[in-house]
């Protein structure tokens, strides 16, 4: 198989040639949503959320059967500066959990029908600490890249992505300052639990990063491998994947969206077939929502990653395509309109 | 089998000796949750969800796999003053859709493994308009309770109650302001899709009844009746009996509220087994919750009742039981602590 691109300019070549939603599926949802046996827009937002999910799949009727939770994982040298409460080891230890079944996305993924596979990155050799170097070399970030976009099941009809990563949250802060600037102290949250003096480490850690590579924060994908880690390039890659396969996604928190920022400010609308699943508890993933003009669809203080917030956005998505395709319209009830 | 009552005054005393949860089981559940493989407090809401539902089930790691959602129906002599957009026709008709299947209940109610079933009450004998007379004598509205109390199964391990019943809305905000004072202006929204004039004149019913019956609001329960509709005053008594059973309850929007407050107004605590499963855009929805004391889990502008919105709701307390029962604890995994 020839991969699908070799360069970050051949992988910026594929978000610019990615597709728009199907207009004519779009019409008919929308024709078909206001025939439902309900007053008009009394579902809300469940209303949206089936017609943009019908537009992406190319059908007025969709259904949501295979949803594929893909959880990457990735080793940071960052992680030396102290930026997390947790020992590096977590990540390994924690790859082994999800494989055995024992991580809350295995469960929610299973409660919501998904498959969930993780894919460790080469969890032996850490990027690089971006407060010396660039997290990664261009072959190290492509190589993530191109594993997230052949991890995506064709077959699936929607996509989570989540990660796990012990200082990943360190390395998405220096994304989000890099790509849409402020201080590094509107980036850098709790974390995993961080007291004060650890956030203020991680902000001058993140303010050294963002310093150092200054030179190439005009290109989002140099962000991504100047400040990333694999597995956040690896969800990067199974998004833009998605949107070329026209599989929905639900983002999950902080770290996932740093990864979809990169896309969306490389190639406008590289994001419109995502949605956010959630809104988490770290400080600034609510601020980074904004940047993506993206509404959470849930808000319950989740910050644990692995893409559990988007998998328990799992539910509602399904709740809302359920409604949509499957009631009766006025005519077929016999039910008066107002 | 006889009644298990037969007056107000003995549906008072049931709820004032209606159970607590069990503390044991609390602990329990709050000892697991701490040995889980995530960092303390990540799993945001879904960690007190999950200990919530595990007291009254009685067990630290409760599974949740018997949902009941049951819709009452019921017509309102109000509607006769022009208080909604819908003929009170589609009160019956609406109740031959939840029977064939094909409202938006069905689809929410199967997609979340509930079972389902919609009762009828009486829809051939509106209540009396509550502007002339109170809705309901004692006899009737000690049946419509005693409906919604023996509706619930005992084998349950969840309870939703959503309703149908033209002009409710009307009689929900009534039994509001009637609760919690105010003006009538404050508690009636647009229901099924108003305009100002509709709710200027809905605003002016409810303030008609409320000055009508002001001699029996110091009495929760007579408010209820006064004001009420037969399935409102049924979903009191499903409430009430869940509570009764030690059945975790998620309500639904501003009528399944409304119907709930009548019981917490007239006997604190008698909601302590219910979570809010969702806000609703029906404009009081948010102040009634606030006047209950509950933060609701969903924010998705939902306003058609059903059910719809804690049936939804379903879904995220699956996630949150799924994730405290089935994962797996730092000892069980080999995975370190911070």
């Amino acid at each position: 198989m020839t991969a699908a691109f070799s360069t970050l300019a051949d992988f910026r070549k594929r978000l610019e040639a990615l597709p728009v939603a199907d207009a004519a599926a779009v019409l008919a949802a929308t024709e078909r949503n206001g025939q439902l046996t309900k007053p008009p827009g009394a579902l809300g937002r469940l209303e949206s959320l089936a017609i943009w999910y019908a537009g992406w799949r190319g059908t007025g009727r969709p259904s949501l059967e295979h949803p594929q939770v893909i959880v990457f994982a990735g080793n940071h040298g960052i992680a030396a500066r102290g930026v997390s409460l947790f020992p590096v080891e977590v990540t390994v230890q924690m790859v082994a959990n999800f494989q055995a079944g024992g991580a809350a996305i295995n469960q929610l993924s299973k409660a919501f029908g998904a498959t969930m596979t993780v894919q460790a990155l080469d969890l032996d050799h850490p990027t690089q600490d971006f407060t010396h170097a660039p997290a990664m070399t261009e072959a190290e970030v492509v190589a993530a890249l191109l594993a997230g976009w052949e991890a995506v099941d064709p077959a699936a009809d929607l996509l989570v992505v989540g990660e796990m990563g012990i200082g990943n949250t360190t390395s998405a802060a220096a994304i989000a300052c890099g790509l849409f600037g402020g201080a590094a102290s509107d980036w850098a949250g709790r974390g995993t639990g961080l007291d004060d003096a650890g956030v203020s480490l991680k902000a001058r850690v993140v303010a050294e990063g963002v310093a150092l590579h200054a030179a190439s924060l005009g290109d989002p994908l140099q962000v991504l491998r100047c400040l990333g880690g694999r597995e956040i390039a690896a969800m990067a890659g199974a998004i833009a994947r998605a949107h070329d396969l026209r599989i929905p996604v639900l983002l999950d928190g902080f770290i996932c969206c740093a990864a979809a920022a990169t896309l969306e400010m490389a190639v406008p609308g590289a994001l419109d077939h995502a949605m956010a699943g959630h809104v988490s508890a770290e400080g600034a993933h609510r601020a980074l929502l904004a940047k993506l003009g993206k509404a959470p669809l849930l808000d319950l203080g989740l910050r644990l990653g692995e893409g559990s917030g988007a998998a328990l956005a799992i539910g509602v998505l399904k709740g809302a395509i359920a409604c949509h395709s499957g009631m009766a319209t006025f005519g077929e009830a016999g039910v008066s309109e107002s």
